[in-house]
Parts: structure tokens; sequence; C-alpha cells
């Protein structure tokens, strides 16, 4: 399933036979007192696994970097570029469909990266029509994740560090939760920061967008299931249609 | 250490206090049938990881994937060009600078990210001269090399899944390593490999460069100690000159 | 209040006085049966004069071309790059900056653009941090649209051409809109629209995303004019802390 | 004619039927007391809409921003680098030829734009060799030129907001020339200006090239028709050729 | 004189005290039967020799490539794009300022040359404003030329491999002209040519554009020597102003 | 033999019997007090010409800038970027192919344009597969230059207006060399500066890595005629296999 535990004398079958490649992305980025700069990271990379096994398919080692403009300017936080990542991600992109790859699924754990995916999916598309790229950030998950929240989201699109995604560390990657230093900080996010560049210290000192304390295992599971199941079936019907 | 698991709140004074950050940097590429296609990877973040330890340094995510033009044929393969691989290395060091550190160590798994790698440090200390930005590949090994070897070298630069690299791993990382189906497979390489563009299918089948069944755990051991003893070096004596 | 009528000996204290540019930014794009390829330009520019007046503000010229790519394969459709969009927009900002303005704000009349104006608006915000760069879809709409509609949204972030923007069309532009070819036409969008790239002729003849029959004045007024008093605030707010 | 007034339903017959686009390009640049900024945009607009007439073809929406290198330090210009000019014209055209138009005129209202639109051109050419693409402004019209004029040319190739222009202005758009504001202005531009980079404040404070008050209706009307002509036969013998 | 003649030791003083850098700019391009590919080159060369001597200026080598898109399928031409010419003047010029220069002389012997070394001048200029950059090609020799005319030019603005660049080698240059083999080929070069991009295969197959067999010594002497005063009074003035 | 000699009248069908163009390339850059900033320029011609007089071959005009990073500080180095050197070189080669070369002989002067030139080679190799583009620096001499050395290297792949470089002007450019003002000036060069960016001002005042004054015409013929050797086998194998 780890595509680079595979030697090459044997991987080219494997290849033919399974079609897909998942990606995991994250990024290096600031998540509050409770949870690790890696958090993005290790949610792209448990969720590809699960995925992989599903779909018995292939992962890439997880490119651990993305772009946190937003961010950028909270300790720790390392910010690649948009453009950066576009040429990147296209280059292994262009990799896969020569290696014989007719799936590349690009599993996302930061919001930030959505924009790049999707231009790199649109320019691997221009050049390789027949080959499916996907842009995955937990797929059709919104009226799970409205349901299971007990607190209001402090902003349409952003959830950071909160009682959603800190849900779905306890699920997905426990041993780099520390509930105890989980905090309830709420930011009045106004409606300016949708609409001129707006670093996020101009409205939180921690980053955390929400009630960390609220987070549990059974919201996240709840939630990731929702995601991996909407995942599996959007790349089951494309493998049929290969 | 592991510069990932720390926390936003806690990480500034690390950083302050480290001011060392390594990179690990290697590749998804083709290795003979007992190595694994990762490789690279797993070289470069095990010495990472030891460098760090004699640092008291942070280690950053490994970035798994580089430019292999030369085996880019081969199954398994996952090629990033060198621009785009400047690039991102450039984005990553700026963040760091950013972040406070002012030393960035890439420790190199991979010959052929060796240029990209050289000209981000070039363009990082043309924008920030007070940044000390290092390649490592090895640093300093070239007659310890020659000393244990028991087979001539197929190339004056080029090493690959061969006797010395495979000795790397049985050191390193012997778990991904198969020496039960190590082989013997001298190519012959032509001058005009040094002087043409040269893509590797052209002399090998196998992208095993020597003879990989003579690798042991003692010849990877001797030379990495002395790798990692330069490393130590050449770092510690930057940092004392900050 | 509209600069390119003004002469250079005029203009200087105009702008010293009036602080805010106001670029109108749509696209040529197919638009159904009854709606004009232009329509999106047109309810850039008629929207930016408006809140002209109320800001005593300028407006420049409409740039009316945009990114289109998921409708460039209808008819009529004329498509520009991310690249391109993106340094187009920067240079107009950079020339406004040292003009003297210190708000530039982009009312945008195609959603397609918004990835280009963010990042244009980033990259000015990093080359001249006390400049204001707004990028404008009309902001804070979201629950009058809700309220207004007569039929359910075809997509969770598209509309177009249907009963929300012909409405905004017979309020803003009506002598552009042939209610009488207008259709009713509700593509069944999957998910899968949003994670891999989907042109629209996958799921759409028409480009028509709802009915277009319900579209009245009445409607398009009362959205714009929520959207129009957001934007004076914005503005307003951000002209009051220069 | 007005190619955004067309729906996508019906455009498609009619690119078929017309085969040429016209582009009118000008810029928002200083151009004296007596004329608008945005004068070379009114220029390109109006004769872009003569031409169409005679060539049963298409106007596009006009491209309001340009190259104004010489002119940016003076208050109310708008500078487009070449290069974003370049990708954004190169864009346009790539579009119209995939969506059937086969002769893409360019009418330009402004020398500055010169140089990028000769070089999209070319591009265009180097990728579409069957598509005719044409940079215009107002071509063939020296020896009229000549013939007019009351004073002596201040430059070889540069007119600007003079005798010549402000009569282009008379004939085409008389509604935007204050004559009451006309001055005489003839600059004494050196040999130098043509062979180093010379921004225009070094040699006229007004952007007035000449004597502006001698502008008259007659004057342009005549340039202009030459110009309108020869544009027409040239565009013909295209269509008769295609 | 040659700069390249120079060592490092002593350099430094002469750059200080010469202040001038004259770079001689060609191309490898078709001239038809009588002229070489490197006409050019020698021209620049020669004149740019000329020059020094009269400033007691430094020869920097000749950049012998340059943009020959018109002639480019001629047999022996080779073409660099504009943007690679830009670059690469742009980086020889940045070196230069380094160095301790302040003034660069670019002597063209080349028309499509033009463009490029303009857009380089004025990125230099953007970057280094007190940095005198001169893109030089024959100035201010357009009446002599007029006047030493025999025959009408085939072209406002090119001349090629005929009377006149003919004499200019014949004067500058004459042991690579071969007079027996100069032709008279006169082409038809019409309109179209100046407004659409036109290889000038399309009206030439000797890339002659002239009566070739008129050039003499003398009327290259004429010109030439316009061309020289012209460049020395204007860089001394320039000098004058430093 | 010299290309820019030709006409295009005669040209093409000696391109079609020799097929070999060869590009001298080199550099203007510091070389100690005896030998000129042109050295490697004169190197790399007189080289070429010797190769070309062996293989009947073309020899293309010098292209006398490189990229010379780690003396660009030095006085009279001209640096040209590898972006710039990388674009420029492609184009060269591009324009040769189109002609009908099919070998493209770099022959280097200078090592710092080596990662250019390599890069320059394989895109050109990309494009077009069947055109063989060699980068030639002294290939195949390093075990006669261990061989004639008395001195031992003061680096592993630096040498620098030493003992070997002067060699070879004494062989191939006698009249530019001044053994009178020859020093023997051997540095201390750190592990450190082959692992992070360091300009040679760093260890040498002088520019010279050895000792200039034992360089003989002897031993530059030696080195100079087996790289020479190496160089015609290696092309007339590639011409024989066309």
């Amino acid at each position: 399933m780890q595509f680079q535990y595979e030697n090459s004398f044997e991987v080219k079958d494997k290849i033919q036979e399974k079609m897909v490649a998942i990606l995991p992305i994250g990024a290096v980025e600031a998540h509050g007192p409770h949870l690790p700069l890696g958090t993005d990271n290790f949610l792209a990379e448990r969720l590809s696994e699960k995925l992989a096994e599903r779909l018995n398919a292939f992962v890439l080692p997880t490119l651990p970097y993305g772009q946190v403009w937003s961010l950028k300017n909270f300790p720790g936080s390392i910010n690649i570029s948009n453009e950066s990542l576009i040429v990147f991600l296209f280059d292994i992109g262009e990799s896969l469909y020569r290696q014989g790859f007719r799936i590349f699924a690009m599993v996302n754990g930061h919001l930030g990266n959505a924009v790049a995916m999707k231009e790199a999916a649109r320019k691997l598309y221009e050049k390789y029509p027949d080959f499916k790229v996907l842009y995955l950030f937990y797929p059709g998950t919104s009226s799970t994740v409205a349901e299971i929240r007990e607190t209001k989201s402090s902003h349409s699109t952003y959830f950071h560090a909160c009682e959603i995604e800190t849900s779905y560390m306890l699920y997905l990657a426990p041993e780099f939760v520390n509930m105890e230093k989980a905090i309830n900080d709420v930011p009045n996010i106004q409606l300016s920061a949708d609409v001129t560049p707006t670093p996020w210290e101009e409205f939180t000192e921690t980053a955390v967008l929400g009630d960390a304390t609220l987070a549990t295992y059974e919201k996240g599971e709840k939630v990731i299931k929702v995601a991996l199941e909407n995942m599996v079936k959007l790349i089951e019907d494309m493998k049929n249609s290969l």
C-alpha cells in the first residue's frame, strides 16, 4: 500500500492493477496549544491510509508542506507559495501519469492548499485529458459537520484547531493531541477578512477558531467516516469508467 | 526534535534556542530489486535524526520528492523538475529564516537533488546573507568510501543501489533491505554519459550500479559515521560564528 | 466619478481627496439564451457605479475579460488564465498605489475571477502593506439570497444565469435581458464536479443553473442593496482607519 | 456587432459567418488638460466600431489598460508591463481561435502597446499558423498626417495630445474634448530620449507634444478615413485568402 | 580598450576612470549571397571599437546572437527569443553596474534586437536609476541615409543587406564583403507586413532588400561617421552629467 | 569552418554535410594578475577551432558570458544567472536543430557554466530526442591532469588560474599570458565551501588556486591533446550513429 516501500522490479505490474495513487498533502502550521504543527500532515496521512485500504490503492509519501499564507506569521508555520506548490504538484502528477496511473487522488489536510491543488489538477487535465485528478478536502461532509457541532462555526468556510478539527485528530491521530491544553477561543471574524488580505493575527492570538474542549473521538469518527465513504465512492465511480 | 510534533505556543522559544533546522530530502526512485523506491528518503531521514540528536536541532518533515531525471523512465520513479524543486526549497528556507532559524541544513539522500539544492541555497544567500544554508550529501566521505569498497566504482560520481548505498541502508534502515534479492550488476558507463543527456536505461536495466551483494552494516556504519562527524563539525562551526 | 473622463491636470488633487478606486471586473462568457455574453461585465460595472456614488470614489474602466475555465468550451466564452489575470491586476494595483490611491476595490461580476483577484490582492499586500485591496463578490448576501429563492440552488457556491443572477440583471441592467427566452434548466451537479476538473458541458447544455423564469427586478434589488450596503460599510471603515 | 451583447445560443453561427473579431485596446494615461485620461480607449473603441460596421465583424469589449511606461509618473496614468500585456492578449487570442474566429484584429489607440501587441501576435502565429492576428495603429497614414500638419512634429514617431491626436478625438469622440483648455506646448526632445530610458517628465510637464489648439474635426476625419480604408482593405484581403 | 584583455588586478581602477562599457551586439542571420551570416556582429564590433577609442571606454566581448524572428527560416539564421535576450542583457548590465560602471552603451548591429535592448534598459533603469543604459542603432542618421541613397528604400524602417548595410560593411569590415556576388533585389513589401506576423520568406527569397550593387565605401563612411559622432556626443553628455 | 563567415546561399548544403555545430562558451571573470578576464573565452574558442578542424565541423561565434557566481565580486567579473544562460543556450540549440544540425557540441571553458549547459541540453533532449547535445569541459582528462601536476590540487573539482589552467593558456593562447606576473597562491579551501554558498573572496584574494608559476606549454599540450582526442571520438561515434 505504501508506494515507497515497493521496489522497482515489482511495482510496474502493481500500478497496472491498482491504477490509483493517493497523495496526502498537509502543512506545517500553527494549530494552537493542544495540536502539533504537523496536524494537517497527520490528518491527511491517516485518512489517505484508510482510503487506500478501502480502494486497494497506493499511498504516496506525504507532501508535508503547504500554502499557509494566513498563518505564516504564527510561530512554527512554514509557507509555500501557490506558484511553487502548483508546479510541484503538477510534476508529481505528470510522473504518475507516465508511470501508468490513471487516477491521482490528492487528499488534503489543509484548506490553504485548495487553490493550488485545483489549479494543478486543471493543468494536468489540459495536458492529459484521460487522467483523473482529484482534490479532496473532506468532501460532502458539511451537513454532518453542522449536525455534530455544539457551538456555532466562527466562519463560513474556515475551521481550525477547533471542536471540529480537534475531533478529527482525536479519531485519526489521538497520540498527537493534548486535550489538557485545549482551549475555547472564539474569534470575532469580520466580513472584511473575506474581502481583503487578512493575516490571522488580526483576529486571533491562538490560531484556535472555536471551542477545542468540545472535541471528541466520536464527533471525529462521524465526519471522517462520511468523508471516507464519499471519497471511496467518487474514486470507485471513476475506476469503473476508465 | 521533530519539528512538526511541536506546538505553536512553545516552539518560538525553542527555535531561538536551537537555531538549526534540518530538512531531510530524498526521492521516490528505482533502486533495484532489493531496495525500496523510498530508499533516498529513508537515508536522508535517518541520517537527519542522528544529526539532530548530536546538534540538539530540529528535524523538519522529510521532503520525499526529488529530481530524478536520469531514472525517470524506470518503474516507480517520480520526477520533480529542477525549477520546481528550487522554488519549493527556497520557500521553505525563507519561512525558516522568518521564523528565526539562522542555520538551515538540507540533508540530501539523492545525488540528483544537488543542483537544485545548491541553487536554492544561493538564492537564499542573495536575499538573506546572514542565513547559513547547507546542502549536505555525505560530505567528506570520498576517501572512506574508497577504503571500504571491494569493487571498483562504476562511475566517478554516481553510486546507486550498489555496495555503497546498500551498506548505508543496512546501517540506517535495515528493515527496508532485502539482501536475498541483492544483485551484482556492473554497467559499462561510457564517457558519453557524462557529456550528453543519457537516461540510465541506456546502460542499465536494473538501476543497480555495482555489486550490491557485498554491502554490509559495517561498511555503511563506517561511512555514515564520517559523514555525520563532518556534518556536526560544519554546523557547530557555523553556530559558533553566528 | 468615471476615472477615465478626468484629465491629468486635475486628477491628482481628486485622487488625494477620494482615496478610493473601484475596478469593475467581469468576463465574456456564455449565460444561456436570455442573457448576453457580457452579463458579468454589466453587473460589475453598474454595481461599481452605485458604489462609487455612495462613496464619492472613482470608477476605473471595466476590465471585461476574466477566468472562465469552466465554461470556456461554450460558444462565445473568452478565457484568461489565472496567471495572466493575476499579473494584470497586480500591475493595475501597483499603478494605483503609486498614483496615491490607498483603497483599491475590485468589484467582481464573475465567480471564476475570485482566485486570481485574491492572489493579486495578497501580492499587493506583501509589497505595499498600507494599501487596502478588496475583492468583492456580492459580499454578505448569502442569507438574503436564501430568502428570496423560490427554488433550491443547484450548487453550494455556483449560481449562473439562473433565478438569482438574472434577477441581478433585471435590477442593474434590464435592457440586456430577454425574459422571453428565459428557461428553467436545473442540472444535476454531482459531488465529483467539486473534486476533479469538470468543464460545465459535462452537466449542462445551456449554462443555466436553475430556473431563470423566476427572476424578478425585486429579487435583484433586494440582494444588490444588501451587497451595496456591505461594500459601502467595508470601505468606509477602511477609509476611517487610513 | 458588439460581441458581448450576443448570447451563447446564437453566437456560434455568427462567428462562423463573420470570422473577424476586433479588439479595441487603449490605455489610461495623461493627455494634457484638454483630453481625458481615457483618450486612447475612446479612439480605439470608436475606430473599431467604424471598422466593424464596414467589415460586418464583431467588436470585443475594449481592453482599457495598456503599457504606459513613458508617462507612468504623470497624474492618472495606469501602467501594465509588457509581460502582463503579452500574456493577456495571447489568452484572448487563443480563446478567439478556439471559438472559431480566424482573423483577430487588435485596434490600438496607444503607441506604447505596440511592442506587446506584436509579440503576442507572433506567439499566436507560432502556435496557430492559420490564425491571422493584426496589430493596427492607424496603418498607412504617415503621408496624410504629414499633409494635414500645420506644425512640425516634435518627434519622428511620437504624437501625443497634440494637433494630430486631438484632431482624431474631435472626429471620433468630440464630447470628450475641451478645446478651451487646449494648449500649445512643443517640447524639445533630445536624441537621447530615443536611446536611453527617458520618462517623459524629463522633457514635458504637460504631456502635450505640440500645438493642440490647431486640432480640427476635418484633420481628424482625413487621417482616420485613410486609416479606416487601409484597415478594411488589409482585413478583406485576409478574409479572401482564408 | 578590450575589456576581456584586462586582468582583475588592474581593471578596478580603470573602470573607475573610464566609467563607460560598450557592448557590441549583433546576430547570426542570413544577409544574402555577398555578406556573411555574421554581418551584424562585424558591424557592431567595428563600430564599438571606433566608439571606444573616441571615448576612452572599454569594449566588452561581442554578444553574437540576437533576435532574428523575421529571418529565422532562412539558412544559417540563429534566433534568440526576446525573453531570453532581455534577461541576458539585464544580467550583463547588472554586473557592470556592480563593477562600478555608470554608463552601459549597447551598440546594436541588428534591428531585431531593438525591442529586447530597450526593455532590458528599462528594467535596469527601474532597479538602478543612476545607471545610464543606451541602446544605439546608428542614431541620428536618417537624413544622411536619405541623402546617400540612389534607390528608394523598400521599407520605412527595414534596411537589410542592401545599398545601405552593404556600404556600412564596405567601410567597417570590407574583408567580409564579396561585391561580385552582390545583387539587386527590391522586394514588394505590402502594408500587411507591418501589421501581422510576416516571416520574410513571404516577400523575399534572398533576404536582400534593395540594390546591394550600389554600395560603396564612401556611402558607408558618410553614415557611420554621423552615427559615431552622435554616439560620442550622447555619451560624453552623459559622462559630464554623472 | 567559422559559421558566421558563411553566407546564407551556400550554408544550407554545408550544414547537411557537416551536421556538427560547435559552440565555444566561456566567461568574463577574474583570473589573477597574469591571465586576462577573457581567459575562459580564449580557451573555449581555440579548443573549439582545433576540434572543428578535426571533425570538419562548424564553429559558432563564441558566447563570451557565463555563470560566474563564485567570483562575481572580483574586479572585472560579469555574471549571467543560470536561468538566463539556460534559456539562451536552449534558443541557440533549437535554431541549430531547425537549421538541420544534428549534433550540437558546446565546448566549455568555464566550470561555472556546467549546470546551465547540462540543463539546457536536457531540455533540448526532451523536445528533440534525435538531437545530440554535448556539454564538454575537458572530458576524460582527470588522470592526465593528475599526472602532470607538480603540486597538489587545492580542491577536488575546482582549478582556476593555476598550474593547470595557465598551462592550457600557454598552449592554446600564449599571447594572453604574462608569466612574469604569475604567482603561487594556494588557498586553504574548507569543506564548508562545498556545502554552503561561498563566494571565493572568503578564501582567496587573488582568484589563483595554486602555483601558476609552474605552468608550461608542455603540460597544457598534454592535457588538451587528451581532451581533444576524447571530444573527437565522442562526436565521431555520434556522427556514425546518426
